[in-house]
């Protein structure tokens, strides 16, 4: 009789997202006449720039005829992309990133939970707190976890980096050293970021420990601010010590396109192994490239009317991150992010347990967040609110919680 | 200091498709003047037909405004895609499959490379020999394929099936008990397929057993013969044993477009577990959705129009492997498959090795096949051909090669 994967069967519940539904399910269902805002999800809600939209028809044409029909993609995506990525996202930040380090994917998600698989079962992995819960929950399921404990609400073998009010929501270098340390700037949840002397002390720390970085920066389009690095190869040594992450989903609108993109330096080895190498062997054996046509798409992302017309999609949520962080500040609330990242983290008023208030907020302004708690237990007590809505109901929303 | 996945370093280059673009290159280098036609690789050549391209530009055209933008996918698929494949490929052949127990994916690829991972790492793993590379390798990655015996060219914890012209291509029952099997027919490489008796059999020895069958029917729409099962769950007491695995690439023309499906019923249960949770568990933390667009694209192939259409090419390319099989049997040659898949299986002339007689074929017919060996040691002895070529080119090919 065969056996299951039984770290699979220590999973938590995806309580989450279900939780959420099934109380904003159950208002609803008593309270008809009210219109709910959603502030929850992080899905994007503009539609795709002209440049995108022009792209896919083009590409979709070619797919008509045999002189410019294209079947399999290479395994790690077309040189025209990998090179403009190259070009535009690293040579023009000075980040020495040559097209054949970059492996083009189905998005960041898929790739940030795929990674781990070409580290040992024995890895000791470092996340924030609160975490993108694909970080944890991808090592649950290849047993590097250990078990989870229920009081403290954490995984034993985890090493947890409180990111706080104390900490200014930045995660300080663990005493236990970790084999794999996973950090996402722009933050997800907590928008916070981080600047490039403190991400630098990072490659530093990493270096020193032969530790690799998981890198993901799927938010760096939403950066307003300068000295905020939007690669960690614009630190020095970390062609040696990091993996990165990018996305086109919140970039460029791509949440239903699907498209993104990992970077491995050839110079990034371990045990004598270049890890570009593994990844490469990974990519070809258990993925089948990126659609032509959404490579396309993801190309025209760096014309000039593209870059434009991104930009205005980006501009448009970090007008409603003002509207959430400025509205709610005058309320008398205590929030941060929202600045470099489509996140707002908002301090639930005189400690108020995360749930607590999603209820109070729900009920009273008609309002959805997604509760802090569920990303990590350094979450109690704060709610994450996204830019991705609408205009005017982003204000309505503000509105209805200011006057809470 | 991290390790990396030491399972990732047993694995055997991947071999087979470099080498063959090597010695072509060489070839080629060394003889401009000569048009090399190419059996080899099993990617299709003909365009996506209208009715896909219609609901490409339809979908696209969705995109580009607020009202109609589609933002993340359901993990699991689009209703109205699952609900489509569901009545098409299994309640129209009288199985007994649900829309819930279909996960809709990026292709056949990526379902079969990971669908490993939520078995034990113990489990004993059976193939087909020769076989689909990728069966082999993800095992290896995983840790449950032992060491390589260089002698044999096989893994020691892999129990292996021959498929020989003594046994017709079919595997026979195992005497060790597998934990995992995988099928894989019509089969790539022989071109062999697989009776409903003969399936009966080995869904009942895997009930017997409590193994589970991964059973990947990527070929089904090249089937033309009576008798044939489309699906495991024609068989009686499948959904009790067997998860199956489809694909759109070489059914609809998709490989550049990606999109495939894995069915697993939700009476499939082992341990207590019911495998449909833990792959959708998988497929909620390391997957994100299939495309909208490409999910579209997908159900115009079954429309009316869509289904007349997908048929003329694959009528087109079963045309070529007439061609090949009548022509080169014709010409004294010895060859299986083709007739329910698009791939001949060649016997080598006078015992001559796989990689000698791609060697012959190359420089005196100018025609690329595929080694069978590189598909596992029972292929020494046999060239794979593919009938996914130009129908004037393949004439030719044939031609050329009876002339020898």
């Amino acid at each position: 009789m065969i056996e299951v994967n039984q770290n699979y069967l220590k999973l938590r519940g995806s309580y989450l997202f279900s939780e959420i539904a099934k109380r904003v399910r159950e208002y609803s269902t008593m309270n008809p006449e009210k219109k709910i805002i959603r502030l929850g999800i992080g899905d994007v809600t503009r539609p795709l720039p002209p440049a995108v939209i022009e792209a896919l028809h083009k590409a979709v044409d070619e797919q008509a005829s045999a002189e410019t029909f294209m079947g399999y993609a290479p395994d790690l995506g077309y040189e025209f992309l990998r090179n403009t990525i190259a070009e535009n996202d690293y040579r023009a930040r000075g980040c020495d990133i040559s097209p054949d380090e970059i492996f083009v994917s189905d998005g960041a998600k898929s790739d940030c939970g795929n990674i781990q698989e070409i580290f040992s079962e024995q890895a000791r992995v470092a996340v924030c707190d609160p975490v993108y819960p694909v970080y944890v929950d991808t090592n649950v399921m290849s047993g590097r976890a250990g078990s989870f404990d229920e009081a403290k609400g954490i995984w034993d073998r985890i090493i947890y980096m409180p990111c706080t009010e104390k900490n200014g929501f930045a995660p300080e270098l663990p005493t236990e050293v970790p084999d794999l340390i996973y950090l996402c700037f722009p933050n997800n949840p907590t928008g916070s970021a981080i600047t490039k002397e403190a991400l630098q002390e990072w490659v530093d720390y990493a270096n020193k420990n032969g530790s690799v970085i998981l890198y993901d920066s799927a938010y760096e389009a939403y950066i307003t601010e300068e000295g905020i690095p939007h690669s960690i190869y614009e630190c020095e040594g970390a062609r040696e010590c990091a993996i990165e992450l990018r996305s086109f989903s919140k970039k460029a609108g791509f949440t239903g396109l699907r498209l993104g993109y990992t970077v491995i330096p050839r110079s990034l080895v371990r045990g004598g192994v270049m890890l570009h190498s593994l990844w490469a062997r990974r990519h070809g054996t258990k993925y089948n490239g990126a659609p032509y046509i959404v490579q396309k798409a993801g190309e025209a992302v760096y014309t000039p009317e593209g870059d434009i017309q991104i930009r205005e999609n980006i501009d448009y949520y970090m007008r409603n991150a003002k509207v959430i962080t400025d509205g709610l500040m005058s309320a008398g609330h205590s929030v941060s992010g929202g600045i470099n990242a489509p996140y707002i983290w908002l301090k639930t008023p005189a400690g108020t347990d995360s749930w607590k208030f999603f209820d109070t907020l729900l009920h009273e302004a008609n309002v959805v967040g997604t509760p802090g708690v569920g990303f990590g237990p350094s979450g109690e007590g704060y709610l994450r609110l996204t830019a991705f809505g609408d205009y005017d109901a982003t204000i309505e929303a503000v509105r209805r919680i200011a006057e809470m």
